[in-house]
């Protein structure tokens, strides 16, 4: 059974290794794949966002095992996600919005059966003594109930969604900045109009390409990405760096009729 | 089996999960090893270097997955290297050159076959729709011309070879640089005469020597590399910012009798 | 059987993905983790920290090989330190230093023998020749005593203990500064009187705290670490930037009654 990774702990300590161990100490068999560790620190948004773009491609019966948990050692809660074909197992600060958004079946269940957590518990480090030992007592066979109750009362982050602001205009933004600098927009398909523009930081864009090769060198245009979502992309450059935006940059899209 | 990955697709977005995902959808007992995601932005040359000086430390029957690819989405072909003992799936973009030229004995296949890509390709992640998908099926056994006619028109660039360009003086360059800054040249052992010097930037190299821990610091020599070629180092300093030069850059040997 | 890999190797080349190779060439069933390869170049202090931080994590009979080489090609030597539950692979300089401190039943021999290295070994990679070699014939039940002969002589570093230096005064240092800009130092526990202070750059810390979530922004105080070691860290900020200091930086504890 796969227990695929995503955290912001970076890949320079300890951390990821120590989750690894944790995990094979209680399941010698799991097949820990990586998704990234590289999530910029604690940002839950991003986080959100690169599970959502992959998890469909792993197998069914997959594990998630996502941490990125600024609100570590306080009274956050844990909590279990169960949809029809995976898992979840994440603090409860948003990271599983866009799941939650995504699937429409599913059940949630809070972490609280201190049985399947780590002997001694850090306060400073949940992702090894709660996340990891909890997903490693899951691929052994333990069922969801047997972890704590199940909820409805979990967190969901509303502000990842384009909000409409006038008849013409949807404020949007920048959820994720990708290795290329290619901006990711929380614009899905749906979103879309026929005919519209985007600005973002005082910059108007208007051109829709279908793939990256070909433009000009430079020339930002948009891209419906691999991950569903509408992406500001520059040919041979970082869209990033050319508009000089980071995640969280607001973009008003415009109907252009 | 081993599939072994090689990309440009950094480690902190989605990309490298999503192509693992792929692949244990497909072969969920296929052994994914890492060889670097970090190859510089579309730096083909560097991905053909990297790729060549590892890939005969792997198992016979390896199949590696390389994916460096700014023609994503245009009509550069895909391709499948078959050697005596090794497996490459690449896009045919010069990618594989050093391979090329390292083995005297392969057939190539373009990949034309869709009933083994993903069920729907993206324009622009063909990491995971085409190279993934048909790495995965190899592994449970399909056969290479399964999966398209054998072609011997693909791409192989001359350029990272060195050039003999007067009597005494060979043009080669930079094709790679390491993590501590060892700058790795297209000059293998055989294309060096018994005495000679290197001119880069304006800078000329006569010492060479047998492994790195015998120099002053900050001095700069030449090392013959574990991977065959000659490295332009500094003891406890980065050559490459020694001699302020990066991947590309041109290089004079010149003998000295 | 589990071999962790931690080393200063970097991910942007092909050193880890050529010792995976190697591994896999020996003992194709070897479960290969990695815990990080991002150990700063040839920092051997921060190196055996990272080990000592999440050893006890895996699985008993797991196999470390921890290549921070600064030595590699000369004549320092190779070791194998055999604990009570975990094997460890490692140059003889000190980088198992942390380890030896823990345990108190171990035995080290020296690898001396080239019937488990690589057939060529090069002058510049023993992480691939030696050691990932040794380790992977170790999996395959290769006994510790066949690899080269017990000894007594190995090197330990003592600057990382913290020293007294005056009867209120212990000298400490920051061995580690991880991905979140904390400052891990090497005071335990243990060396931790009831009430004090620490002098850090000139700056005086006194604050001490049980986790991270509790502070003022950018507030800087003391907490003990995951790691079982005090670490200097700051609220939504790094520690790091905040005191202008890295690894090695001089700590003085100063006990205030």
């Amino acid at each position: 059974m796969v227990i695929a990774l995503l955290t912001d702990f970076g890949t320079k300590d300890y951390f990821v290794g120590a989750m690894k161990g944790a995990i094979l100490s209680i399941n010698a068999k799991a097949n820990i794949v990586d998704i990234t560790h590289e999530i910029p620190p604690q940002d839950i948004c991003s986080a959100s966002f690169t599970l959502l773009a992959c998890y469909k491609d792993f197998p069914p019966e997959t594990l998630f095992v996502a941490v990125v948990d600024p609100g570590v050692g306080s009274d956050r809660r844990a909590v279990l996600l169960e949809t029809e074909n995976y898992y979840f197992v994440a603090p409860d600060n948003g990271l599983l919005s866009f799941i939650f958004e995504e699937e429409t079946n599913f059940r949630v269940f809070e972490l609280t059966n201190k049985d399947f957590f780590a002997p001694k518990i850090s306060r400073t480090f949940h992702g090894r003594d709660i996340f990891a030992s909890v997903a490693a007592h899951l691929t052994k066979g333990v069922e969801p109930n047997e972890l704590g109750d199940e909820t409805v009362d979990f967190v969901r982050f509303e502000s990842a969604k384009p909000k409409k602001i006038s008849e013409n205009e949807t404020e949007a933004e920048i959820i994720h900045t990708d290795n290329f600098g290619n901006l990711v927009t929380n614009l899905k398909h749906s979103d879309l109009p026929k005919d519209f523009m985007l600005e973002i930081n005082g910059k108007i864009i208007k051109k829709r390409q279908e793939f990256y090769a070909e433009a000009e060198k430079d020339e930002v245009f948009m891209i419906l990405g691999s991950a569903g979502f509408l992406e500001i992309v520059a040919f041979q450059n970082r869209a990033e760096r050319i508009l000089s935006v980071e995640n969280g940059e607001q973009i008003i899209l415009r109907m252009t009729k």
